[in-house]
């Protein structure tokens, strides 16, 4: 790679990127995939198992694969990896498909892989000791190619390999809310990744960076524009910026989808109507696929939103959700495409919002056409800190069932706050639904997972250092729904800030307690919906006049003098009910539903004898005490990991973590004046009054808060 | 800086960081300040001037001169650069205050440099060679570093240097057009630089690049927000936000502006009106100084857009412009700061509005207080490829005046047009205004240069490599408004893409002819405005149906069986009355006008016989040629290049340039298209007929264009 003749001129590059330019400051860019050096005498150790690489595999994503090992093994060991046609000394890495030579010497059975997964084995070939990586396919290899990667990023070791892993769903798919101005809706990382107006003649680098970015954690499809899509991305100009950008994803195995809006063929098409069961607009839709295909061969699909806050859908020609998607899946059928639907509805005035999707969609169920998805959020209403799972979830046994997750932060404190969102989709995932079967889990109900994106142009892409850990997080838990937050937060935090014992254990225990905290500090005890109307910044429960009940927060916190929480029990909504027997006694039960949903479920009296003790209102301070204190507790820390990290990624961090501590305060203070103020209560003996009165806190607005 | 031993890690951190590293892409990010090292044997010669550093100020801006030089020597030299407490060797570089020891010692006078000048002298002291920058002020020392840094990147000679430059304009600034939400208008470099959500306690490192880019070209202030200002700005949670900038660009020389509503005392200030000589409304803009000044000693002042499009202003009081800005001018004085008030109004629906800044504020030279400046935009419309100089230089003898140019190309081709824009600022500096003398110029009348930033948050500042050198030709024109556009052009390219002579003369060779390209395929012969309506990208020359007559293209170009262009002389509006007479008479006459400004002040036959020997209809046709030609020949030329750059720079600008070449070829086309539907003639023999029908052009539409 270099002679030592160059030496001096490599050097003085390396000093120049080091000290005098702004690109080699630390700025979070490289993400997960740093493939710094790994420190002797370790990387001796490695180096044993990586002396040349034998690709045994052609096509764009076997090249991918190829061109990672070589970057991200050059990387590691520092020094340069050759690349053989066959292998000619020990410490061979081959990569190859299923029916390559290499297998079949080995006996390497790639049955059971399917098309995704791969197997990484030690093994002796020719004499030489090896380390195979094998699948039935490209896609497989890739995979294979970052898991053998990030198990050096961890450190764990190449000896006597014998791994085989597979998804279980078959789509991890990131949701853009990317509107086509470079706006993103509930963004905070900058603007769209998709610069539409330079594309399709310019082709950013970072798109492929995203992409690879994607491959390393398994994603395998991205949803391009916003869910209140605009029409104007089915219009031909824009396929081609399309496909220019599926022509970028694809050696990364990411295929493209997009938001389609429903009456395209009214804004773009011409037609009077989008009525699905009107031959002219079916007839659109056929000839508008037909379009995408011959452009984009391995297009995924749409994503749909349809009749909810606004926008439209085939309600408004008197015909079902299934009717709808049905027609959309017709026209994407004789191409493989697939219909992702969305079940985030809720149109009724005067039905509890959290009933809304399961009460529309559940009997729907058994209409869709096959390649429709319906698409859940992971609770009931809104992507809140906390929600109890959706009931749809073991609910629709003959529908595939997509889980929709938020990556970005929207109610969790934007990019500012440090928030782990691992530990809740994990809560999520194993949450038993008892449908079908009694041990069943919402896991068991998933076809595919979908993340709303955090990423945008910020440089660090995803607005924080730590926010990366979400889309990281997002991707290993769709590939393997059962996993653990844990296991996954320490390999993120071994391959993001390094892998000493002091930092790792640091790092992931404030990760693991961070989502704890922000639903301390905001929506303690079950508690939902209680941020700032609009924008969602900020504390705001006091609000009651916005148009839609159930846009206010004292729709959800039903605070008075009696007490606290929505009763959805059968005293009142009877939302318990949507939820199968079991799981619908524990939380219709005051003693069982347990302190995360117990305010979700019930309106509990202020004086109500909680499990610490203390009454309710006591508890309630205490939650947004603990909450606060877990904050301060995390600055503490991450202080104390000065010396481990580089300065700028440190002092990033840092300051994001006195942003949440100022803001987690405001809003116990806000918080606790409101209650304060119906419950009439007094504050626990030796607890902080708020720092403001009540007035105060309502009376500020933020006109230009992110996101919106 | 290293010794030997760590040879082997810093050659492996290089090779990560240029092989596996995106960091290490070259991606334009360092700008113009780049200091790589100049290849030997001419750093050898340099390294002899340049052996040690021994600084004699202190103070903030001293200090950052002190480490761009260390910085910059470091890396141009391939090798640290020592700083001494006082000259013990051959080569010393000395830093020195007017009044300091090394100074008297070498009788080097300081006086003429006034607050911002510097100069720099060979000199010998001790008994040693040494290199001298001296200045009247710790910003002079900055100015000077710079230049010094700035000879050897553009490798001129150390030798016996004797300079002396001082600014010729006190007031340098960029205007942000930076909405709160991080919006942009008429940006396409990315997001606001400003990230207020995160500020004050999160201070970006790009806050300090930035202002550091700006001291390098003598930019020293900055309006952060835009002219179409919300008042959230002025309240006190911003003002800290504000405050945290003004702090960051301080030791680099940059004071901060804002914005200011006009009608912030009713929005944020709870008073009833804003009318200016109502006493509440006074004491309330005094208060809110003082305020500012409290957080920010050094605050420059507000700009001010009133009673111009839409915007809040003294004439909703029946308020002169005066008035308004004497009122915010009072609350400024007492600290020092400055309004500038814009002079952008056309408020009456059937003058030219060519002439409406000049008819309103002529009449109020002498009436503004002496702390407000009159900001007149270059042209008297809008920032057109071409205008004439607003009328207004050279007519207010009385008012200090301020040049506003756009650096951001809202009506040259956004960010994917290579467009050189120091030829037209050069152009307007230097045209002759006869006023108060015959020989004056724009230049003469100055007291001030606002650029219109074209920042953002994309990896390269501006949107595209080339628009960097419109960011840098705005700050050195501000600096000297006589300097040449083509030194400076030349100036970057060396610091920007390399000194090679070949690539420099070739690139300097597209600049300098990129400007009239655009004006030959968009607005050719004295045309303007013929943009598509609201964000201006593309042609539509037919646009008639505008609220107001002055935003519809037609108003502009007047085509007609008959002919062609805006009759601006006694015949017409008489625009041309509002220059001094020999001006006036040389802008009436056909044969005198020029081919530049025909068709801004003649409505011209198409047959009319120009200089060419070719009818008006003909020769019209062969500028839209000549402008798509001379893209097509930027993109060869550039191709030629291609050894000489990195590949990505160099292929993000031959992306561009195959952009530009296509929707040259659009505006070409469809303007012919449009004018032969107007002028009923034939195109002349051998010219390539426009590429689709008028229809087609009409019917294309932008609704996500950027910018807007």
């Amino acid at each position: 790679m270099f002679d030592s003749a160059q030496l001096p001129k490599i050097v003085a590059m390396a000093l120049i990127l080091l000290a005098a330019s702004p690109a080699a400051a630390e700025d979070g860019h490289r993400l997960w995939l740093r493939y710094d050096p790994v420190e002797t005498p370790l990387r001796q150790r490695y180096a044993a198992h990586v002396s040349e690489l034998v690709i045994d595999a052609h096509g764009p994503m076997a090249n991918a694969a190829a061109s990672e090992l070589k970057r991200g093994l050059s990387g590691l060991l520092a020094q340069s990896i050759p690349a053989r046609a066959q292998v000619d000394r020990d410490g061979a890495v081959i990569v190859a498909l299923a029916g390559s030579p290499e297998l079949r010497l080995l006996h390497l059975r790639t049955s059971g892989l399917g098309t995704e997964g791969y197997a990484i084995r030690s093994a002796t070939l020719d004499g030489h000791t090896a380390t195979v990586i094998a699948a039935n396919s490209e896609r497989g290899l890739l995979y294979g190619t970052f898991a053998l990667l990030r198990r050096i990023q961890t450190h764990q070791s190449l000896v006597q390999l014998n791994l085989r892993d597979a998804p279980a769903l078959s789509l991890r798919m990131l949701d853009h809310w990317d509107n086509l101005n470079g706006f993103v809706e509930r963004g905070y990382a900058g603007k769209s990744l998709w610069d539409w107006g330079a594309l399709p003649q310019h082709v950013d680098r970072r798109y492929s960076d995203y992409a690879r970015a994607n491959a390393s954690i398994g994603v395998n499809g991205a949803v391009l524009n916003n869910v209140n899509a605009s029409a104007q991305i089915l219009t031909p100009a824009y396929l081609r910026k399309v496909k220019a950008l599926a022509d970028t994803f694809r050696p990364w195995g990411v295929r493209v989808y997009l938001s389609a809006r429903f009456s395209a063929p009214i804004e773009i098409g011409g037609l009077k109507t989008a009525d699905p069961l009107n031959l002219a607009v079916r007839r659109w839709w056929r000839a508008k696929a037909d379009d995408i295909y011959r452009l984009i061969p391995d297009f995924g699909g749409f994503l749909i939103k349809a009749n909810s806050e606004g926008q439209p859908g085939p309600q408004d020609y008197h015909r079902s959700h299934a009717e709808g998607a049905n027609m959309l899946a017709d026209a994407l059928r004789p191409h493989g495409g697939v219909v992702l639907w969305r079940a985030f509805v809720y149109a009724s005035s005067d039905k509890d919002r959290a009933k809304e999707a399961y009460d529309e969609f559940k009997p729907l169920d058994g209409e869709f056409a096959r390649n429709v998805i319906v698409q859940v959020k992971n609770g009931p209403v809104d992507f809140q800190p906390r929600e109890p799972f959706s009931p749809l979830f073991g609910a629709m046994p003959h529908t595939p069932l997509a889980m929709e997750v938020e990556i970005t932060k929207e109610y969790l404190g934007f990019n500012t706050h440090l928030a782990y969102l691992g530990t809740m989709w994990e809560e999520v995932l194993k949450s038993r639904t008892a449908r079908p079967n009694p041990a069943s889990i919402v896991a068991d109900s998933l076809s595919a997972m979908a993340g709303v994106a955090n990423t945008g142009t910020d440089r660090n892409w995803s607005g924080s250092q730590f926010d990366q850990a979400n889309w990281y997080a997002f991707g290993r838990l769709a590939w393997n729904p059962r996993a653990s937050s844990r296991a996954i937060a320490e390999e993120w935090a071994r391959m993001t800030w390094g892998n000493d014992p002091r930092l790792v254990a640091t790092v992931v225990r404030m990760m693991m307690s961070s989502r704890q905290a922000v639903v301390d500090y905001m929506t303690p005890l079950g508690l939902a919906h209680q941020m700032g109307t609009g924008h969602h910044y900020g504390p705001a429960p006091w609000v009651d006049d916005q148009q839609r009940a159930e846009w206010n927060p004292v729709y959800y916190n039903r605070a008075d003098s009696n007490g606290i929480g929505f009763d959805r029990t059968a005293t009142g909504s009877n939302a318990v009910a949507q939820y199968a027997p079991p799981i619908a006694m524990r939380f219709a039960n005051l003693r069982t539903v347990g302190d995360d949903y117990l305010l979700w479920f019930h309106h509990v009296p202020w004086d109500f004898p909680m499990p610490s003790g203390k009454p309710l209102w006591h508890e309630l301070i205490a939650r947004y005490d603990r909450g606060v204190a877990t904050v301060d507790a995390m600055a503490q820390t991450w202080a104390s990991l000065q010396a481990y990290v580089d300065p700028e990624r440190f002092q990033d961090t840092a300051d994001y973590l006195r942003i949440q501590g100022q803001e987690a305060r405001w809003w116990r203070d806000a918080s606790i004046a409101y209650w304060q103020s119906v419950s009439h209560l007094p504050l626990p003996a030796g607890v902080r009054p708020p720092e403001h009165a009540l007035a105060y806190y309502k009376s500020l607005s933020f006109p230009e808060a992110p996101g919106q």
